[in-house]
């Protein structure tokens, strides 16, 4: 229902919900994220036991302007903690990404963090009203896009003084890294609780991230990040590429307040959301994908209409031994069924004929190398199996 | 767009399509099932190598009323092969919906396949307008949910005449079954090209799911089935389990004609869709999904905020040998982790305590017959595996 996605996604977010009237005349929308729908799930279902751990691969939808690695359907790789305040659950979560990462074959990439509390205190130490914090967190989060510069004029069109302004860029800006700027925030925030919490947090999650092999250079504290959505209310994450420069291909957040909205009995929650289109994107400008137009790793012919029970039965051998396999689908020249098999870059093809059929034996051509063999039925698998592997 | 769907589901199917106007006042609607837009995708890339096989497992969306095992969002599982006619296709999507069922652990179903060919055959030995034949179709195709009277009085209902519409009921009734029915048919339908052409074809996937492994007695000759849609052209099937009553998990069909709707170049084609929602329902109902609320083997317990990284290095090592682990998310009370692991029905649970990282030993407990042993770092994996092994 429409209600359910309303007022939670932040004013920008709001106009990208693709929403519609059912033939029921209920007021529907399509999923803008998976985050709101787990919140929702949780609320129904009090019994589920707490932590819940759940990750979630499934489709959402935005009415924005198409662009590279950006599509109006795409697919949302949640994995979310529900029911703990520990850090080690934002830790956890964020290591799931990184690992996901490594094994994906990315190396040049940084998980950025930072914490709402640390930039709530940044803003009570500037004396804005922390009721517009949230049109300065969705200014800055575009730092990225539309550069210092442009933040500072974005800025200049609230209602916020010049000074207040100026001042809480320069805190930002501490031309410091990591725990050196951390420390440096430390000093600055000492007399409000909350950035300091905030602070803490963040020592806390990255002393995890070391426990949970997390490579350091992986990850750093960086107070430029402020991620766009209403609901965030503790640490903030994000990963990006050195190159392609495709935006942030994870993302998430902790979101201790947002269950309570569907039920009284509130949760605490911390999650991530990989982005799976830019991260295909982005592997297809690395030549990280590797280019097969298919999965099969055999291919048997079939000489004729009254041999073809007998391919078959090859095949049915052959995939029965966890072998990808395909049958030619239609007797013909044989030319022409290696051509295909070619094509499509099968490394193996099997000869099956009448006279293959007659001697008992099966001939195996590895179209990698150009060479053919013959072999009894019962080595098969083994022939087969070796010819793949010297193939790899 | 809404245009892609419209006119292809038969007048029943075209009313629950979900459709709505966007922002940008394009007529848009949700996917009704799998084959158009794959039959679009097919059209618009001639370059993919034919014969092409793909499967897709994605939600669909129908304006339909909610009941057992049906939703308004579910997903099919579909598996095509497009490019060529050979009836060795049809059996190979039919072996694939087969093996599938047979994998996940069902063995009271039965795949029922008929042609359209036949069916069109017999309409036409009856004399009845082949214009009209989707009419006769899409009742036929009620037989399991209305009965033998109830398509008899919806058949009434149309302007076919009496005689032939009982002509046709007697038909499909014949008392016989398999090859005797096929025979049968055969010779009644002698004299009409195309229905002769349907049971050769039925004739030959059944020879070939022979050789794929498809058990006889999984398999049968069913003339009354008809299959609603309007684009099947040749075989079409159907799988049902004996219970629960549930309607058909597999469906599908050859559909020859519909890609050339999109493209000059047109494309033979067949495939089936299993329905994921109902085959959960059904193993729901005959005790066949494992109750388990969680996947994890192992869990790591925390002692204090000191100890956590020792903990987190000992889940690191089990989940590096592939052992689902999860760590306790709060340091606490023992007795209190341990519950959480029981009530989770995780198997084992590892205690790492200041004594135990004092004396380089591990306390491995194996919950479900409640026994624990000490080891050290370098056994541990070895021992979980053991204990996890005899749990099974």
């Amino acid at each position: 229902y429409l209600e359910t996605l309303e007022g939670k996604y932040g004013q920008e977010g709001e106009k990208l919900i693709y929403k519609f009237t059912d033939h029921g005349g209920r007021k529907i929308a399509l999923r803008y994220d998976l985050t709101i729908p787990l919140s929702r799930v949780i609320a129904m279902y009090p019994e589920i036991i707490k932590p819940f751990k759940r990750y979630q691969i499934a489709p959402v939808w935005r009415a924005d302007r198409p662009q590279k690695g950006r599509y109006r359907e795409f697919f949302q790789c949640d994995v979310d903690i529900i029911g703990s305040k520990s850090m080690l659950c934002d830790a956890e979560v964020i290591a799931v990404g990184y690992h996901c990462l490594k094994k994906i074959g990315f190396n040049d990439f940084i998980i950025k963090i930072n914490n709402r509390k640390v930039l709530n205190g940044i803003v009570n130490l500037m004396g804005i009203d922390e009721n517009k914090n949230h049109i300065l967190f969705r200014i800055i989060d575009k730092l990225d896009k539309i550069g210092i510069k442009g933040v500072e004029n974005e800025l200049m069109d609230t209602d916020f003084s010049r000074d207040k302004i100026s001042g809480f860029l320069n805190l930002l800006q501490i031309e410091k890294k990591g725990d050196e700027l951390l420390f440096e925030l430390e000093n600055k925030l000492e007399s409000i609780p909350q950035g300091l919490e905030g602070i803490k947090e963040i020592r806390e999650i990255s002393n995890y991230l070391a426990g949970m092999g997390v490579e350091a250079g992986h990850y750093e504290f960086d107070p430029t990040l402020a991620r766009g959505l209403d609901y965030y209310t503790g640490p903030i994450f994000e990963a990006v590429l050195k190159r392609p420069k495709i935006g942030s291909i994870i993302a998430g957040g902790r979101y201790d307040n947002l269950i309570e909205i569907f039920s009284k009995q509130g949760s605490p929650a911390t999650g991530i959301s990989i982005g799976l289109e830019r991260i295909i994107t982005a592997m297809e400008e690395l030549g990280m994908l590797p280019l097969s137009s298919t999965v099969s790793r055999v291919f048997v012919t079939v000489f004729s209409r009254e041999t073809t029970r007998h391919s078959l039965a090859v095949a049915s051998q052959l995939r029965l031994s966890g072998i990808n396999t395909e049958v030619a689908l239609k007797e013909g020249k044989l030319s022409k069924q290696l051509t295909y098999a070619n094509n499509k870059g099968i490394p193996v093809c099997i000869i099956v004929g009448p006279d293959e059929i007659g001697s008992g034996k099966i001939v195996i051509k590895d179209m990698i190398n150009n060479r053919q063999e013959e072999t009894s039925s019962d080595n098969l698998i083994n022939r087969v199996e070796k010819i793949l592997e010297n193939n790899v």
